[in-house]
């Protein structure tokens, strides 16, 4: 299809990114929203955009379909199941993986969508809500640059910064994967820190204060230092990013690593230390609270 | 002894740190210098320093000694051995530890300091020898004040950031040590972050520049990022910090961790890491070649 400067978009999956990427969105585009819960489809409606109770209805009119759901799987269904996008986005329609799936993952999808006729492009997104919702995503881009330009404009509106990794779908979920890599180690070193300090009688808050500048820094223990410190006191840290999603995350770092026989005893660890906060029912918690399964709040 | 704004310094060991902080002293104080090497006491006369043939010798006319020596056992030998600084040092003299060797070593330092008249500043350096030479060190420092006052002018000159943690010796070494936690796990993270891009085949350099300044960055990961790099080229990184410096650190790391009953799973693996490169012949080498186990050169 030629350039669209004014695509049709349906986005699939309307959670904690894909609802204000689809809100920013339809602040530029015609956006036809879907997710299985009515409630997170009302406030799309609420923000200007449509709604479809399948993603095939919702696909139906589009020319691009952004998939923010939350892995894999979910993917896979909202693609090619009953109902699936794939029943109804016209032939040469673009889909837009912005979820971390993985590399090996997202070559499966591509190479399913040029089956039915189908353009993938490999896009996953970091930032968080509230950036997803002010178009200032980090997005990296695994895809050729005839299947880019088709949905720049979309990407240009969600992106503050847009990295092209390679041509291939799955270069971007590479990418991503050492991001997530690195972000989930340095949440779990920070976390160690602060059970240091707490351990040792120091006061975390000066701890972090005073290392977070120097060569101990990282933007993870300023970011989620002080918000680990939260977990000490009677208004624990709002939740912006789930520990749940690093269990699947550093699930997708250690399988990526374990195919390229790559060792990765870090992110190894740290993959662990996310399981453990997950078995002792903190999956749906800040991650920054990850901190409270190595210094309870309250210690023996 | 009240402040003495030229106070004369003996530095005790002229090594990558020692040498230049005992050369910038010497801009500013009396200074005699001792190492085991010839050569290091050399260096110091040629910068305008003074040299003695034993820790004893170099305390004999010295209001302060400042302690730059490996570790815990060379600390005690240089202070408390044959010829050492405490048979010399006048009745009240301070000691300003800057070595790392963990709160417990500078607790038991303190204590036998106490019993010879003498004063313990805790007082462990971070910033590499470049800074050490400018008078540009991170000091954290453990001492009562009246202790601190009496060095303060030593300290300002080799420090461009002084914190004072709190009033005990033990208590710089403890912020020190969750110092190293941090720059110890995040080097090992940046290693296992392009030795993963070099296993999926992206180019490792682009994956540093990209993540370095987002939500995957650290000091380390742009510090020692682009030296890894040089790993894989004909001009491997100068050593500025060897590994063997980190297989000692992190052992006082996960030693006060397991001591505070605090579990450190993430220090634990980058421990075995640098133990693992050590055992593979690169103790002496710069730390950023750590990345060379999780990813040698030619691969298999």
């Amino acid at each position: 299809m030629p350039q669209n400067t004014s695509p049709h978009v349906a986005v699939i999956g309307l959670g904690a990114m894909g609802l204000p990427m689809a809100t920013h969105l339809a602040g530029a585009f015609p956006v036809t929203g879907f997710d299985i819960a009515q409630a997170r489809r009302d406030l799309l409606v609420a923000a200007g955009g449509g709604q479809a109770g399948t993603p095939a209805e919702a696909a139906a009119a589009a020319d691009v379909a952004l998939l923010a759901v939350r892995d894999h799987e979910q993917a896979s269904a909202a693609l090619f199941g009953e109902g699936g996008v794939t029943s109804t986005l016209r032939p040469g329609g673009v889909v837009i993986l912005t979820s971390t799936i993985g590399p090996d993952a997202a070559r499966e999808l591509h190479a399913r969508l040029q089956a039915t006729g189908h353009v993938l492009v490999d896009a996953p997104i970091s930032g968080g809500p509230v950036r997803a919702g002010q178009g200032d995503l980090l997005i990296v881009v695994g895809a050729e640059d005839a299947a880019l330009q088709q949905v720049r404009p979309v990407l240009d509106r969600l992106a503050s910064t847009l990295t092209v990794v390679g041509p291939r779908p799955g270069d971007g979920q590479a990418l991503k994967t050492i991001n997530q890599l690195l972000a989930g180690v340095h949440i779990a070193a920070a976390a160690e820190a602060v059970a240091l300090a707490r351990g040792l009688g120091l006061d975390p808050a000066v701890v972090v204060g005073t290392l977070a500048q120097g060569a101990a820094g990282s933007f993870m223990l300023g970011d989620r230092g002080p918000r680990m410190l939260q977990a000490y006191t009677d208004e624990p840290a709002e939740v912006k990013s789930r520990i749940d999603i690093f269990v699947k995350d550093m699930g997708i770092v250690t399988g990526v690593g374990r195919e390229a026989h790559v060792p990765l005893p870090l992110a190894a660890a740290a993959q662990q230390l996310y399981l453990i906060a997950e078995a002792n029912g903190l999956g749906a918690q800040d991650d920054s609270t990850v901190v409270t399964v190595l210094s309870p709040a309250t210690r023996p």
